[in-house]
């Protein structure tokens, strides 16, 4: 099984949370790549550190709007879009050959993240993109979501990601963020999450049913408080329950 | 001998020079990396044009700052300085990518183009850069600037670039911007003087006397009125002179 | 009657329509803030060509977007959109103040205009926004969106504006872009128009029927090619047809 | 005796220093405006929580630059500068004014307040706009700058800070950062100066000499570890020496 957590988010003077100690517990880093976060230098930082530990890197694009952090929604074009992703995804990559590793995959961050679920013409510009780029470079996404499918039939390699933090629909997608049940808060109980993710693939809904979730890759988030103790406890409960971490890539 | 101008320098909806213009006429393209100017689609577009004519493409890297187009001096740390450097390049580099051809130079922009003249710690910043990220891309510079000898020093393939319309005092430097003579405006006696430039790499001071100007390649300015007219005067007066047009790099 | 017209919207060495042109021929100049096209030193000029000519300045508030010009839909919440909006006001006045006239009026911009028509939160927020710095600011607006609705409802001063070079629906709505008829662009034909929009407040719908259009200001379109002729056109000939033209501010 | 700090320094999401407690301490706000730090919510949030204490608003303006949080030199000519420190005096003044108070003074940011201590054009350009803008706005700077002698010329109120953490040298200037002495890192020492500096204007210099130190405000720093601390020790041994604390504006 993979972790994957967001890194390298802040912006010059400033910071947003603790990459560090991220980088001890994951095998893979969503690295932010200067769009809706994340600044050269900080993205060197965070790629020296990843080549040294053996996590990999991953470009974690985002719409360019460093205000509002990449979470709002932007009707980008095609084109635009499409251009805007190749462009990141060089950028960060710079820094990966500065320490004799590659991009390993793309991982949309914050609204795109979410528009490439059900918007056609964005996913398909961050295919195109890779397209461009490097036709190896698998997708990190949602399963089921039109990124995935649309990746799939461009017969790119698609990674599915669950989240063990995340409250789950028997259908099983993730339960909407204003509805009950959106967040699982108890860490012991994310840290159970995960372990059944990664040995039995497969969920607890919110209705109690257990449900299918094949995943190569379960997210930790790093900005909340009290993150990282979660992330560690979710890393402690999958070696203990015998899971190999690794990075997918 | 190589021809070089400035390209892709608008931002979004707004346009500067006439790319497809110079596209014809010049063997280098210095793109701008989206710092100083310059954006994601417009790279692409100069990139897919240059590769279609066989244009080497540079990357013209400048500071962050669109607001004052790069023209403002900056007083960069080496490290943001060098991060900077190696983001633009990779990002230029995408782009080559997705056309089959590569970043084969850089070139300093503006502002930072003076500042490495003479400040060591930028210029420094530039050469860290291209050690990081591809050791055999040559500088494009002014001769004897700072940023030339410790390119030379770091054994860094250096080209150096002479200025058809500019003024040159008697010990081979340009004439400043604000003294008498400092700029030819004469379309004949710009062609003239590349071709002086290119067949004698010599040129004539302000002073009237006949100085060594030994140079791999001339710049071509295409951001004034009558740019492209005076770029077409110069090509045709090189090619009349039998001068072999051909990318540097 | 009045004539608008967008100004201002270079950015830095970019330039885009002719200010100084249009500065002739309109009696209101929305002026763009800094956030999709503007930047201080092309505000404070404006500002004093206006106020030499008697020409009324409005805020021409947009998304903060340059790379996109504002053109692209961003959802921004409530409080951003209004803040930004406040802020766009402010630092506007400030201009205004030092050639001792003030912002008159706010006009949103680009894609800003087009979510204001429907969408109640980001014209709530616009609303809020003059509701903070200056309730006897007028809205200078669609007839019959939301934002007029909003903005009649707080009680607010509305200004419907029309446009002669655009279709219109029997319904009083402008066809859309996309569709037959979205356009008029014979200046002739736009200068009739506008005499009839001043002196009947009508205009001929696409199906040839005659509806109302009861406006106060007529927008004038600077960044397209012919665009100060095609404004000349139409000044001339509401002078022509006896209309006075002057600021509703 | 004025006690100011610098606040609303962050930016989007990201957060820096702590807002909430200064503002139980000091008397003056400088407020960023969204140039080097700061973004519209937060000048708002800043000025309604400075409003409703009695707290002075300050404008803190500072270089385009958010990238290096406006701590770099920039070479701006002189309308450039003028302009946008016009722009960010309006657009704070906004907040205040939906808070029915107003900006009382400017105070230039980081390498902006180090540039105008001696370059005449930089200073001349924030005089300009305060001319422009307001002429009752004081300045608030180092005593002896070249800001406050033209500010003083030009008939503006300037208003002298002083340092209780900072080193001075016996001539009355601060000790450069890099010198030894350059900082005074014991809360109790601190406050100790800060009382010397209100009940005596003086200063024990790092010689040991007793040196004049005539200023009407004292600066407190916001964004380093244990910065509330000592604030609250400043300001508790002001009050225990019977200094009253009150706004200069």
């Amino acid at each position: 099984m993979d972790l994957n957590a967001d890194l390298g988010e802040g912006f010059g003077i400033w910071r947003l949370g603790d990459d560090e100690a991220l980088l001890d517990l994951i095998t893979s880093a969503n690295v932010a790549c200067g769009f809706h976060g994340g600044d050269p230098s900080t993205m060197r930082r965070v790629c020296a550190a990843a080549a040294g530990r053996g996590v990999a890197v991953g470009a974690q694009v985002g719409y360019r709007d460093l205000a509002g952090f990449g979470r709002r929604h932007i009707a980008y074009g095609f084109g635009d879009l499409r251009d805007e992703t190749t462009y990141q995804l060089g950028a960060l990559d710079a820094f990966c050959r500065a320490y004799r590793t590659r991009v390993r995959y793309l991982k949309p961050h914050g609204a795109l993240y979410h528009a490439v679920s059900a918007d056609e013409s964005q996913a398909a510009a961050l295919i195109a993109a890779i397209d461009d780029y490097d036709r190896d470079l698998p997708v990190l996404c949602a399963p089921g979501s039109v990124l995935a499918q649309l990746a799939t039939g461009a017969g790119l390699r698609v990674i599915a990601e669950g989240f063990a933090d995340r409250g789950y629909l028997p259908n099983g997608t993730l339960v909407p963020r204003t509805a009950p049940g959106a967040l699982v808060t108890d860490p012991e109980q994310v840290a159970a999450r995960a372990v059944r993710m990664a040995t039995e693939q497969t969920v607890v809904a919110v209705d109690g049913t257990v449900v299918p979730c094949p995943v190569e890759s379960i997210c930790l988030h790093g900005d909340t408080p009290g993150a990282v103790a979660s992330a560690e406890l979710v890393r402690a409960a999958l070696l203990d329950a015998g899971v190999t971490l690794t990075p997918f890539a």
